[in-house]
């Protein structure tokens, strides 16, 4: 059980689900059980409030309905936009980055060991800045290729300009998708205008349910399914529909944009606030990638470096927990592995220092941050 | 909205969500919204839940927790079955049948096209028998074979003996994939006496959550994953884990143990009521597959062969619908295809004759039965 006090700062991993979104979704959890394949009254009932779903979402968007697809999540989603591209399209070559979520490097492992397709890490400077110049000279030698970079760094906080690697990438005639999933419900996405073929979101990352997520592929680059099965998702993915999580994502994206620019300004006050009372707590502070630049990295995460401390000797994760703060060492998604954060590596971060990600969302308070801060100024303090 | 008399026959497609499922996963939708991947307490107390639940399915199962996965479907644990058992043990055929569901066939249609990989249908005959002395003649010619073959058939309600295949794939060292979404929670499993290597369920097809389902695999069969991600499901299955959907599923199968044999005989007494009446009622009416025969098919499905009716004119689901009773052409997910049940069409089931599958759940009463029978007489008997 949780204690009386217990502060989240581990928003870019998970968010609570809110409230409103629940209430939306429990009519489909009670009454409205129907398979929204069913032709009768208890399906198409159903099937109208997904087809309402992905109306809405396409609007916020600023794509149609035709070119969104409910998925179980982020994961599925980029696996399907990476596996079936390269398969639909007959790509030859994969362009991505040390930095991206294991749901990108590891399809793109699969495809290289299977299919003999060829792979190129982008690299990357000790922030994570990528050489876009790289980028053009690299689809200058490799006309087939898929271009797969993210939009927002889960860990780090850098923010790519995926416009301008669109542009890149429709000059040279590739395939461009992006893993959006941290910016999804935290930036606006103008999908008409974006030079992009592919990106993906999951709810849980915007106070959504968790098993719920969406592909967007442009409708003039339209590619096969990976999971296949019935007709859902107009042969897009097989499967009956998770109703509840696709009414959920919908109404969790609706809520994000009703009011993005205060909760923006919200958080990212937070973030400064948090940022800047860490460097008067803790000498020697500083923050990995680029997520200590407040303009240019996402308001939602924050990367410490924090000096090495014989006091903590590696344990300032576990002393933060049992004073009731739950924060995170990279992704959540590598927690069970033992090699610590890919990206971390990747940018050559001392392994003396301990890195923390704090990330925020619009759930949490200056309070949150000030607790925070003090628990960690005893914790350097003691021992020193 | 759904009229005021509303019945519903198709199970088959879905059910619906068991009302103490939902309050089990309503906690997991507020306060406990942890990731489970995450090491600290919020995360700690979901990722406890997770492993409660595979541990009660494992259990139920007669199975250990490291042999269960959670995925987010029947579809997607087929898929990943047969894939990645082609990949992980370099199998060179796949035997199967055109009487299973399309997350089976499509996949292996997949690995045929991509892979090269042979497939061979084994006959049915016009009640969907298969013959198992092919089955064995099969083996002897391909010895690196991947046998799918499932338990209850979803449409015909035929049931395989998976005792006597996974015998025979045991004898000539194949693998045995049976897609069991149909029997799961409604029949009892006893995964440590059965010669299988992988089974699916799916939590919605027995009172639980639509997004939920599971693949169990044998220890001693290991397969890779299909969903490439994060470490999740012990490297099995990347992506963040739908807790909620899991802990429904675990809570969904436990009340379907709780008094199966109290279920089968409710719901196996109405089907008899239904058959009867119907025999007695529409002249010429016989039964698809085996489904007919009420001690050797699924006790939850009827699949009832029609005679040609000048009132009807190919619109009996239709006007079923009109009178408020929500039954099934074939299966659901392929019932956004034109092309009618690809089950019927194998078994040269006539199309002037009008296939109505209603399919059954504990939540059905003998009122229900009725009802439907005084519709369906009226609609034949008008227009005589």
């Amino acid at each position: 059980m949780l204690q009386k006090r217990r502060i989240y700062f581990d928003n870019a991993a998970t968010t609570a689900l809110d409230e409103r979104v629940l209430e939306a979704m429990l009519p489909f959890l009670r009454e409205h059980y129907g398979n929204p394949s069913s032709v009768h009254a208890h399906g198409r009932e159903v099937r109208a409030a997904i087809e309402k779903a992905r109306k809405k979402v396409a609007e916020l968007l600023n794509t149609t309905p035709g070119e969104v697809f409910f998925t179980s999540g982020g994961t599925e989603a980029d696996n399907t936009a990476i596996f079936s591209a390269l398969e639909s399209f007959s790509l030859e070559h994969i362009i991505t980055s040390p930095l991206e979520h294991h749901a990108v490097l590891h399809i793109t492992d699969r495809c290289v060991a299977e299919k003999g397709i060829g792979r190129t890490l982008l690299d990357t400077d000790g922030q994570g800045n990528l050489d876009l110049d790289q980028l053009k000279a690299l689809l200058q030698q490799q006309p087939r290729a898929l271009v797969s970079l993210m939009h927002g760094n889960n860990e780090i906080g850098n923010i790519n300009d995926i416009e301008a690697i669109g542009n890149i990438c429709q000059e040279f005639g590739a395939f461009f998708h992006s893993d959006t999933v941290q910016t999804v419900g935290h930036y606006v996405h103008r999908l008409n205008d974006l030079p992009l073929n592919a990106m993906v979101g999951s709810a849980h990352k915007f106070h959504g349910p968790k098993g719920s997520g969406f592909l967007y592929v442009n409708k003039n680059k339209k590619i096969k399914p990976y999971i296949l099965g019935g007709s859902q998702e107009r042969n897009m993915r097989g499967g009956t529909e998770n109703v509840a999580g696709i009414i959920g994502l919908a109404k969790a994206l609706e809520i994000a944009y009703e009011d993005m620019e205060g909760h923006r300004k919200k958080i990212i006050a937070l973030k400064k606030h948090f940022k800047e009372s860490l460097e008067s707590a803790i000498p020697g502070v500083s923050f990995n990638g680029r997520s200590g630049d407040l303009e240019n990295s996402l308001y939602t995460v924050l990367n410490v470096s924090f000096p090495a401390s014989s006091n903590n000797q590696g344990m300032l994760l576990f002393n933060l927990d049992l004073e009731g703060i739950s924060a995170s060492g990279g992704s959540a998604c590598s927690s069970g592995a033992t090699l610590g954060s890919h990206v971390l590596r990747s940018l050559q971060v001392s392994p003396e220092k301990e890195s923390v990600r704090f990330s925020f969302s619009r759930f949490n308070t200056v309070e949150d941050v000030d607790y925070t801060i003090g628990q960690l100024k005893t914790l350097y303090e003691v021992g020193v």
